[in-house]
């Protein structure tokens, strides 16, 4: 049965399975709207250890691990590990997988590392490559604040557009065995860039990347908004938020009323002095795991997940380079 | 029919093809024992732009272009590319790839990387999941030295271990028309760290994780060296080459006869000062283009190509941590 649908998706024809999942959050998130799902919140952030870098590893290998033994899995059940974040090389991932000996697919898709881990995860599952595999993604603000803006101690003032990395990993066991929600389809995004250039507002930088991701989903499977119990953005802050919902209307469709944004929900931006809302590969990751998930086990059938990156360096943004976008969208539904 | 081959193997029923592949260098590559076989040689290592990076985006972009056209495609020909390279958030590929609007894989695989690409890339063929797609890696010596080691104006002194960084970028399609050269199967390396801590000693770092990943290849396979014509590592250079050779004996398997390595070949070190051997995911990426499948197309029938990863950060390493290896293993065999 032909599974590549439209320009950019895939309808598998079987259809792997979300078998269990685990996230760990730091602090700051512990104390947010989503706080009391996360599966543990670490005080220290830290994470016990001497540098951002390898607290960013800890936080992914007790992640893998919990995960693990939530589903009764030792590493060796994982024919695949898909991980990724945010540091250059891939630092937090490679350190954090390298003593669980699971042969190993490091990823890069910035803010959208999560669904781009997923997307292969699920593809490597549905064609038989794998029985069960893991796809991880995280993210430190600490580690991330250090690479990509100021020092922590510099204590700059961060503008209302600026969002905050969240500190968190989710790690998500992907296999052929039947459980609550499967993975029935993915969109694969392009790099999509509007040369938007101003690194405190990547709500900008995503937003039309996510657009046209939404869009192509709409076009590849004949489907719009109505087709979604909600559509939910990795982390475009309140003010990606507007420009999304802005950008679908001109291409004719009001995604309004589904859409949710993960770094909008993450945090409380009242209270909580965090600008726009959440951002960082962590971002999506937890709350999927800690409450997307949750939702869809009696409320939502079928959400599409696309999480989106802006494909930032330090090194090209010091150049005066723009700061393209890229999307990954994952479709989930409850196993009925 | 089971694909799954041992722990870390596939053994694809519906083998792909490797349809076309473009590859270009820069000058010292170019006049090295390869350089007439590459499609093109840039003598200006800027490639008309005004910073390294860029110079790489625009090597990556021209080599895809190149790809393209030796084959009569148009971008929209390929369903996925696949895309890597040495930058902290792969900035030569987000930037290289960006224009040709096809929906794009980042991944991080440091110099193994023109094999994580291929694998993934010939596992979504094989899967049916798309009928052409393109996988690409590049790396530029002066990109890679300033982000890794010292700004080239230093003029630091260079150990004998140490590798030179080719400037070079090879693109790879790969679908599901015969053609001469067919990806039979593939082997997923692990993280390998054996704690070595000397950025100017990659074939160190990375020989570990090539001896592993070989060695699990004749397991899974049930095989030894004398089922390929070459078993052929990306950049170990010659040190790397020793250890390699001492790591599979002491696992029981002499590989010495068949054993080639893409850094090794690249430069003649004793006129080019290029010490151990060319490294960087672009080494292996242009000697496959160049050199390797054409010694396919009458010479070899079967071969082994395992590039090789030194997961080397420049911030890991400043807090003094140990550079893991990771090796992927790609069977290519003859069509016949």
């Amino acid at each position: 049965m032909e599974q590549m649908i439209g320009k950019q998706s895939l309808k598998f024809t079987n259809a792997p399975y979300i078998i269990e999942t685990a996230c760990i959050a730091g602090k700051k998130e512990g104390e947010g709207p989503l706080g009391k799902l996360f599966d543990k919140v670490c005080e220290d952030g830290m994470f016990g250890k001497n540098t951002w870098e390898e607290a960013e590893s800890e936080l992914q290998k007790e992640t893998i691990a919990l995960a693990l033994s939530k589903a009764s899995y030792t590493p060796s059940d994982m024919r695949y590990i898909f991980a990724g974040d945010l540091l250059g090389q891939l630092i937090a991932s490679s350190f954090g997988v390298k003593d669980y000996n699971i042969p190993f697919f490091g990823v890069y898709g910035a803010c959208s590392t999560m669904a781009e881990t997923m997307a292969l995860a699920s593809m490597t599952v549905a064609a038989g490559y794998a029985n069960k595999v893991m796809a991880v993604a995280s993210s430190h603000f600490a580690s991330a604040e250090k690479q990509f803006r100021f020092p922590l101690a510099y204590g700059n003032q961060r503008p209302l557009s600026s969002t905050w990395t969240v500190t968190g990993c989710g790690a998500v066991i992907i296999g052929n065995e039947t459980s609550a929600v499967k993975i029935t389809g993915i969109t694969t995004g392009k790099i999509v860039d509007y040369g938007v250039k101003d690194s405190m507002n990547m709500g900008a930088c995503m937003a039309p990347a996510a657009a046209d991701l939404i869009y192509q989903n709409f076009m590849d499977f004949g489907v719009d908004a109505s087709y979604y119990d909600k559509i939910v953005t990795g982390d475009l802050g309140s003010l990606g938020q507007e420009i999304l919902i802005t950008l679908m209307k001109e291409k004719g469709f009001d995604i309004s009323k589904v859409h949710m944004d993960c770094g909008i929900e993450i945090f409380d931006s009242k209270t909580q002095n965090t600008a726009s809302g959440g951002s960082g590969c962590g971002c999506a990751a937890v709350t999927l795991c800690a409450y997307l998930l949750r939702k869809m086990k009696k409320e939502w059938k079928r959400i599409l997940f696309v999480p989106t990156g802006a494909l930032l360096s330090p090194t090209s943004f010091n150049e005066g380079k723009s700061i393209p976008g890229v999307a990954h969208g994952i479709i989930l539904e409850r196993n009925e």
